[in-house]
């Protein structure tokens, strides 16, 4: 069966998502990835069916941390405990590197055995990046096929070295932040501003000779954590250690999840904070969109070349250089 | 002589600010804050001739903190001292609640008494926040002025209670963030993020029975710091307190700034940082008008709100949004 070929197929597909049936749940997610025009017809079609189908409550949860911190490690040991405790859990990965490497994660599964043979477990690689809409944008729609499947927990991870750890906490519930014990030259990977972002810092590898180690970096984190101003979720953040390989740690990070979904569904952030999101990518794509409709007339974007130029030269004040391209903008 | 009639007056306002002409400066100043389309094609004239003259080196200093922190008795002190070994000081005031309150600074003028007396010294209220272009744009055009009328030090202030400490991040070389001491409660008032962009963290008012208490912040301040991630300009984040009652702190403030400038303009950040700054202003402001000149457009507006509706009733995800919106304009 093409499931392209009849309007009736997005019935289907959306009856085998809901079966999840994985095969198709694949192809889906690589639909509304595409950037092809009739694709895009048929993924909104595809996307409305299956908001129209109300999921059962799901935990969206960011993990951002540096190369060598051990993400792929965590998201086995905790993936795997929270299967075990009756849940079904998918996990994308977001990482812009791949859109050469062709997927990072991929090199990962060698970390993530006890998942990959886990049929409550849904593994997807790296997307290509090149949709419509940026990385939040057809993550979150991803996202929502997902818990169409009936993924309870969504893990979304990246590497927290460039822009990626911001889209990934702008679709997400809860974020954290996996660090290596020594609390100082090893943050120089993680970019200014994630810190204040984390909603529990995970000290990773506290075992063995860096036990105390990790004890002065949770002591260390804990107080800069209660020196940030108080959260817009009315959440304190935590900082907890463990190990990954000792698969230590995981039934409390599970625990602070679960209290802080507790503390923000009563009140109110949690939903107040879903809609925000989901505005927010609008926007920001809308934004995005009609500015390259400008850019895309070549008259204007060599005139913006012009007057960035006089600005970098010391010439013109930005405010002239946006009156000059206002200027030119009525003459042609 | 009217100012705005004959385009002589441009070379003899320019002369004037050069010559510090206080009157002449004021009104330049609420020129370039216009919104009048008349008076922004002057006010293009009369920058462009003050880019024409380069002025001796600057150092443009922003200065935020909470209500009560002790702001205005702050910058009385700092700037005295520095008028005293010889510089010109100019205070320009971003307060986003003037708008309606017209301009508290003139209300703290109680607090800047050896300012006022001051000949090196100019002090300017709030602006409207009104002109084309928002309050990055069109201070770092009264900066512009500033500088041609050769004042050395230019300090930016600011409530650090809303959006306007970003603004004025984005048009200085150095940020100064004032405290009080006690770390902790005191932060409620403090926008998360903001801790991260100060190069300097001032424990204000650590005198009498504050000592002890100035001193536990200021040890837990440093930590803090030091567990962020690097800063671009290669500049370490420092930690220092003082009392702007007893003048305490003023010469080492100044010392750290002269430190800052010198190893950001011996690896280039500083110089590359302002250039940078300018295009970031002109983008910002180009997108926001173009974005208005969509919103302008009251059928679009009227689907931007439907969709949007859409969104928060979770009928469609954003990125099937944006193409409704894209369709739509087609059609029109």
């Amino acid at each position: 069966m093409n499931l392209k070929d009849k309007k009736i197929s997005i019935d289907y597909w959306v009856s085998e998502i809901q079966k999840n049936n994985k095969a198709v749940l694949a192809r889906a997610i690589t639909l509304i990835e595409s950037t092809n025009a009739n694709d895009a017809v048929m993924s909104a079609e595809l996307l409305k069916k299956c908001l129209e189908i109300k999921p059962n409550p799901t935990i969206r949860i960011g993990i951002t941390g540096v190369p060598g911190v051990g993400k792929s490690t965590f998201i086995n040991a905790f993936a795997s405990l929270l299967s075990q405790q009756g849940n079904k859990v998918a996990i994308l990965s977001i990482d812009p590197s791949s859109q050469t490497s062709k997927g990072s994660i991929l090199g990962d599964k060698t970390r993530m055995t006890d998942l990959i043979k886990d049929s409550n477990v849904y593994i997807r690689p790296s997307p290509s990046g090149t949709a419509l809409g940026g990385i939040s944008s057809y993550t979150s729609d991803a996202i929502c096929l997902l818990e169409t499947a009936g993924y309870q927990y969504i893990i979304v991870e990246t590497v927290g070295v460039g822009q990626s750890e911001t889209a990934v906490h702008e679709i997400t519930d809860f974020f954290l932040l996996l660090m290596l014990p020594g609390s100082g030259d090893e943050l120089q990977g993680i970019k200014r501003g994630i810190m204040e972002l984390a909603d529990l810092v995970f000290i990773n590898k506290a075992d063995g000779d860096n036990l105390l180690k990790a004890k002065i970096a949770k002591a260390d984190f804990s107080l800069a954590l209660h020196l940030f101003p108080p959260m817009a979720s009315g959440w304190l953040p935590q900082v907890i250690m463990g190990s990954s390989i000792d698969r230590k740690g995981m039934k409390e990070t599970i625990q602070i999840i679960e209290s802080y979904i507790l503390k923000t569904k009563s009140n109110g952030y949690f939903e107040k904070n879903r809609i925000q999101q989901k505005l927010n990518i609008f926007r920001q794509q809308i934004k995005k969109i009609w500015f390259e409709q400008f850019i895309g007339n070549e008259k204007i974007k060599a005139k913006i070349q012009e007057v960035e130029l006089s600005i970098e030269n010391g010439i013109i004040q930005p405010q002239n250089a946006v009156l000059e391209i206002l200027d030119f903008q009525k003459n042609i």
